[in-house]
């Protein structure tokens, strides 16, 4: 496979002349997609189709139920001529489209740690999601943001941003979203689907997670475990299972929300998430992992269960121990 | 006690000259305080004050230890000379300060059900919130939005419409939150107090009375028990057993979520939420109660749980029967 032969970053402008000048459009979300990936992928397939350009949208992963409320094109059959990623950070995001690796001309994303891996790039990381960028890319393309498209776009956004609710929400972001209501988007519907919809089976297996709560260091850690036997015990699928990491940190007094996941071949995976003062990419590095400030993780390989847990503990109790005011404020 | 001289519903223009003329402003909230009245209520003070009033709040509860990040001014004591009520659709709201209830000069609110008791009345029932109407108010006041006013409106704004997820939230509220952050309102912050913050008890009831979870009518309808004993057991203050009643019309595939909540002397109090196509509010109505179409509520007395069940099952189930789409959508 033949490599891009130059990547450049640009603005609004640049990639709208782009998309106008090229056609065949396949346009890939990454895998395990979310709201953001298909909002942003299907939003630029419907817009360059309402500027006659043919275009489609694939992905490696089937849509996961909860986005059934969006009524999406078809995918005509072409040999695409234009391959664009949405939301993708990195091409080992592309599933089984991979083979689209190293051919992709155009990125549309918003995270910092896209990889650069395609000829040209629109990157906006103070967006709080790709629908929020897409939102302002289509009308320099002359599309006009229908109520389809505004419902793709509203998707990825209230996704991205736990519904305005998460820190990435800015004033402009609220003013994309309140653009999106002005073009149609069906926010009621939409917010019903993604936030106020939960599965019996998901309901049932967040109740017997609870029931592993602990709380540690006078209250100030909380530790949860997701053990395969849990897992196999409840008989939900592995999609069901995400979520609960931001859980423990979300008690009150809690300062370190700890989660335990229990993988194969004796593998514990811990997500730390801590409140403000308390570093959880550097308790984590610890153990040779790392992330952010606010959420990172790590590994343990050949440790019992509880080894992990007095492990990561004891650094959690350190590093209150090293801020007099955290560590004595309960 | 006098009735007020006249009444008059008034726009911004009027309410804002009303204002600018009177002084020594007394601002009252209502009970049970939520983010919304004490948000308005503060905000008008903060506002009155900057163009060199004298204004005070008065709650009859105090304020929830939820709102501990506003930064609230003190009431100063001086003789009231004009009452203003804030998001109080009822003087039967006010408790304690029930003896200003024929004495209001202005009431802003947005209930529709808003009884007409003040001498003015500023009502808004498209707004999200009374912090939203304020948020409109304010500037023909002269008064700048500070960043502690703009903590005060995003308050009340974030609490009625569920951080912008529900339904009342229409693209002016999304537009009044953007100049609201713009303004300094510290969102992060007051997200994670209101939306992201869960003490340890109420995280425990909260498993009990899902623990109580049933589902009846293949699945069409979910049911929880607040029972008194659930309650005594559980130690947590009143205060900790709100907010369940949305709990099982969340549930996938649940066309109507019913809470029973026994009270004192053998009354059980049903809350009914339901999705679309199925009213509420009929169904109450059997009872003698009622509503909203999707949320409605009745009372049983002298009845058994069990009885109080079967009741109202039988009428949901008629419900159903009654739209053969919903009784076989399952």
């Amino acid at each position: 496979m033949k490599k891009p032969e130059a990547r450049s970053e640009g603005g609004f402008d640049e990639t709208a002349e782009f998309l106008k000048k090229a056609d065949g459009f396949l346009i890939l979300s990454h895998t395990s997609p979310d709201g953001d990936t298909i909002g942003a992928a299907y939003a630029l397939c419907l817009a360059l189709r309402s500027i006659g350009k043919q275009a489609a949208v694939a992905c490696s992963d089937p849509l996961p139920n909860r986005y059934g409320y969006l009524v999406l094109p078809a995918a005509p059959a072409f040999e695409p001529k234009t391959v664009v990623t949405a939301d993708v950070a990195d091409p080992k995001l592309l599933g089984k489209n991979d083979v689209y690796a190293d051919k992709v001309d155009l990125c549309i994303d918003h995270h910092p740690s896209n990889t650069h891996y395609a000829r040209r790039l629109l990157l906006r990381p103070a967006a709080s999601s790709t629908c929020e960028a897409m939102a302002e890319l289509l009308p320099y393309l002359g599309a006009k943001i229908t109520p389809a498209i505004a419902d793709c776009l509203y998707t990825g956004i209230a996704t991205d941003s736990g519904c305005f609710r998460f820190s990435n929400t800015s004033a402009d972001t609220l003013r994309t979203a309140a653009m999106l209501l002005d073009a149609g988007a069906r926010s009621a519907v939409i917010n019903k689907w993604l936030f106020d919809t939960v599965s019996r089976s998901r309901l049932e297996v967040e109740q017997l997670v609870l029931q592993t709560m602990e709380y540690h260091l006078d209250g100030q850690a909380a530790l949860i475990v997701l053990s395969r036997a849990l897992r196999e015990s409840s008989g939900v699928a592995e999609s069901e299972m995400e979520g609960f990491a931001s859980i423990p940190a979300r008690i009150e007094g809690v300062k370190a929300g700890i989660t335990i996941r229990e993988k194969e071949g004796g593998v514990y995976k811990i997500s730390l998430r801590t409140v403000s003062g308390l570093d959880a990419s550097a308790i984590c590095s610890v153990f040779g992992g790392g992330g952010h400030a606010a959420a990172a993780g790590c590994c343990f390989t050949g440790k019992t269960l509880k080894e992990v847990k007095s492990a990561i503990l004891a650094e959690v109790a350190k590093a209150l121990g090293n801020n007099g005011r955290l560590a004595y404020s309960r």
